[in-house]
């Protein structure tokens, strides 16, 4: 198999402007699997309790998403409950149940030991160190996402495994948090000096900017007149972002710029509805359309006086 | 002539966390004319105390700008005093002293009445419909800035002038101020209602992006590593999308995405110094290097799965 995700399985109770709907499938892994799902074969390995709705295993294996590594335990599955005001663009959470997810300790299946491309989604920096240390080989890219609550309180494990990773996908107030940097190009400065070759910085409406040596790309997002919940868009981004590198088997820059577009393409689709609804339905047209209308939105010719 | 600005020329004192300058050359009509000074021939209407130093006034001259609209008159220059902090992202106004800018009634010189481009920089919206209406044939393009003071305090006159002109250039608070709406698709299609047929959003950090019947375009900022004063940023910007618009004689589609482009390199240029140090000394293989450097940030593939 070629990619796989580290991450959590959730019930999210979410309310924003355009409804409120209890109990909904969420979670990092999830959105980063469907959305990944389109590109590669993708295996996720989380845990949920035992009051996870069979419903929402279904909607795992019609997208493909090999669930050998789905623990079920006994107790209640992660809960996160939240709403969203008009701008939408910050989740107010009202409620963090951890259920099964309090004691999550990540063992790979053997057989998911030799992912070519893999992803630590937003889990305890010292689990995700735990997981590349059981990989039998070293994937050909490890990326990595982290938030606010490790970099306060776990920087030093964070460290540890950043400097394991190629590419940190975070958002813009992590990597001011990270660095204690305000300018972008001093972050990623001081974010190189800690392991990582690439950094991509998502910025939310304003889409997001990538880093390496020598070279910065900047991409912008769609915008879009009706945004019913931006649950999730950050791990739909990513699972675009990987999903594409893992089916081009590539690395290069190129590539990554093309990995960018795709992945904001899943994160616009992911935005479009509640949960997974949206993207869960989508054709290779629709996604390649919503490639070309990025290209559209941000395409000019290099003219000069 | 073919680009006309109306607008300020003030003394601005100004603290960054780069340096701490005393009664230095701004003003919208300042950095809006040096910018756009590169790409046409420009003429200010605006008014200077008789404080204002002759050495200011050579700045104009070594730039060819045309000063016949500029009056002098008994009183203090128009003195604007604000600091910046880390982020730089927002302006704290310390002082305002309007000076002769309280009086300022806009008079427009008989052989300056007919500019094919006219840039309506941020005054009292009254005073933009009475240059407006001076004007003895009506100007190719019109654009306008405004601030949130105006659409707090005369929002009725505001959408008077708005219905007369075709090119809105406003920040995104100012966009959202007007018409109530936080997205951005939203609030242009209002914007659209009220007159303009182009929007241009200016975000700072994050670029700018473009509306219009069927069109959106997307511009991204480049990531600097050194910002000493952000102050004129937004002129300068405006400065170089109407002087590109007026040295090319068109406002199609694809010319107003390429203005969009040098008016963000003649932007980038203002920050990196404090005042007009920085923008009044350039060379046009500066400005298509920078221009350049965008393409390079914002350009990809339009490759399909």
């Amino acid at each position: 198999m070629s990619l796989l995700v580290v991450g959590s399985v959730a019930l999210d109770s979410v309310e924003t402007p355009f409804g409120k709907h209890e109990r909904i499938l969420g979670g990092s892994a999830t959105h980063f699997s469907v959305a990944a799902s389109y590109f590669t074969s993708v295996n996720l390995v989380a845990v949920v309790g035992n009051d996870f709705p069979d419903g929402h295993l279904e909607l795992f294996k019609k997208r493909q998403i090999g669930l050998e590594g789905l623990e079920k335990q006994t107790g209640p599955t992660f809960h996160w409950k939240g709403k969203y005001e008009y701008d939408l663009n910050q989740a107010i959470t009202l409620q963090t149940q951890l259920g099964v997810f309090e004691s999550f300790d990540p063992k790979i299946p053997a057989n998911l030991k030799q992912p070519e491309y893999l992803f630590l989604a937003n889990i305890d920096p010292r689990l995700q160190y735990k997981v590349l240390q059981q990989m039998s080989t070293r994937p050909k890219l490890v990326a990595l996402d982290t938030m606010n609550f490790w970099i306060q309180n776990s920087l030093e494990d964070l460290k540890q495994i950043m400097a394991k990773i190629d590419l940190l996908i975070i958002n813009e107030g992590e990597a001011r948090q990270i660095t204690g940097e305000s300018n972008l190009m001093k972050a990623w400065r001081k974010i190189a000096t800690l392991g990582p070759k690439t950094l991509i910085v998502k910025r939310g409406e304003y889409g997001a900017i990538m880093f390496q040596d020598g070279h910065v790309f900047s991409a912008p997002a769609l915008p879009l007149e009706e945004i019913k919940d931006p649950t999730g868009a950050g791990d739909s981004f990513a699972g675009g972002v990987m999903g594409y590198l893992a089916r081009l088997q590539a690395t290069d820059w190129n590539t990554l710029k093309q990995a960018i577009i795709f992945g904001s393409a899943m994160a616009s689709f992911n935005v479009e509805d509640f949960s997974c609804q949206r993207i869960v339905n989508l054709s290779l047209e629709e996604i390649n359309e919503r490639a070309q209308s990025f290209y559209h939105l941000a395409s000019f010719e290099s003219d000069l006086l």
